[in-house]
């Protein structure tokens, strides 16, 4: 059984209180909120606490809280040599309070608290500094995942950026194709087989074999026609320079 | 039964002709094809012609060519008054020559010829001079798909740029992660399951409801690690265009 404490009460914190309360073999023994009633319905009062000294023993302390906080979070925990791990993309692993062991324990997902996520196909990105604590790290992560992966502070730094943009910036673009339709009365929903279909693809085609359209092709009438359309809009920019960036990729 | 003869042999014709012989209630009499090779895979050889002048009568005439080539593809038919439609999603109607009558069969997916895809998930958009037409071209969509929208020259036209945006556009983002990724050792994998969830997204929260990232909390500290990191990039500028898009949305 191990023993677990989640420190925080945000979305990452939310879906993993959730979770560990399910998995087999995880005890989670207590939620350290500022908050109670943040977390009050997801698991029981007694359980819940908002006073540093009140920590119970447990063998990983998870801090789910806002990259700002982690380090006076980690700087306030009242224990000293127990491990001590983050879930932040971006922070790196040195932000934790040195009296502590440290380590990472990073679900790569987007997540939203109104959308139920299934954690079983979160990949969970592990770094700790010896290799009995990254093991336990592995042990906890595939109770709860069937993928783990030891991701160093920098692998996990160009993975937040590439993260970024299959992410963000995949989302922008949508955001952008909706924007279009509502204006000329289409219903989105005729591109969502369109956009569910091009990440599937990604799945079986390096994203480079999967890049079709005008810019590939480099088709300029349509292109033209393309920007002229979007002459008025925010976006005639942004098309042109995705359009030359899809082109830079084809002459590698 | 809807008598169909398919013209082309590119790679939205390979995936009609392979869906309308499988189609209840559809008889595909004919593949017109210049190279009959190209598709002798997909369709008994008697069934093929590259012949105008022998091309079988049909209720339907699907033209399933290179946008540049349909004008005069719909000029060398040699009949008249027949219902002929082409599978562009950028060519207006007009393009069709006008002694027969016009009308547009466009299913708005990406294919690859490499990759198998399921036609009833596919949204066909339709348009037709007359409402008989119509009903015609719904009655066949309706036979291969579930979902038939009826879109003006005007709407598809607008359709297909935003369809630029989150298939082209949005592939490029995968690109570029994949990219970051390959730089710097980190397996392309672990992104895959962000991808599919942020596609999935926007079929339950409006994209604009779905978007999250540094440029949406207005993160300054991490954008600018971000932008440090693709310094010596060709992304620094696509990034910074990218999270203002997304910041003008928000203050929309």
């Amino acid at each position: 059984m191990i023993k677990v404490v989640i420190i925080g009460s945000g979305n990452v914190a939310q879906h993993l209180i959730k979770v560990m309360q399910t998995a087999v073999n995880v005890n989670l023994v207590q939620v350290f909120a500022r908050n109670k009633e943040s977390v009050l319905h997801l698991i029981a009062e007694d359980k819940i606490t908002s006073d540093y000294n009140a920590i119970k023993e447990a063998d990983v302390y998870i801090i789910s809280v806002s990259d700002n906080a982690i380090a006076e979070v980690s700087k306030n925990l009242p224990f000293k040599n127990c491990l001590v791990v983050h879930t932040s993309g971006t922070s790196e692993l040195s932000v934790l309070d040195a009296k502590n062991r440290k380590g990472v324990f990073y679900p790569l997902q987007t997540f939203s608290k109104s959308k139920e996520i299934d954690f079983s196909s979160i990949p969970l990105c592990l770094e700790a500094e010896s290799e009995t604590d990254l093991l336990l790290l592995e042990q906890l992560a595939n109770t709860i995942t069937q993928k783990s992966y030891r991701i160093s502070s920098g692998q996990r730094k160009s993975l937040h950026i590439a993260a970024v943009f299959v992410c963000n910036f995949a989302n922008h673009m949508y955001t952008i194709g909706n924007q279009i339709c509502e204006e000329h009365n289409v219903p989105f929903e005729v591109l969502q087989p369109l956009i569910i279909e091009t990440a599937h693809k990604i799945t079986s085609l390096k994203p480079e074999e999967a890049q079709t359209g005008p810019a590939l092709r480099n088709d300029t009438k349509t292109i033209n026609k393309h920007l002229e359309f979007l002459e008025y809009s925010n976006y005639q920019e942004l098309y042109k320079l995705l359009t030359q960036s899809i082109q830079n990729v084809k002459k590698l």
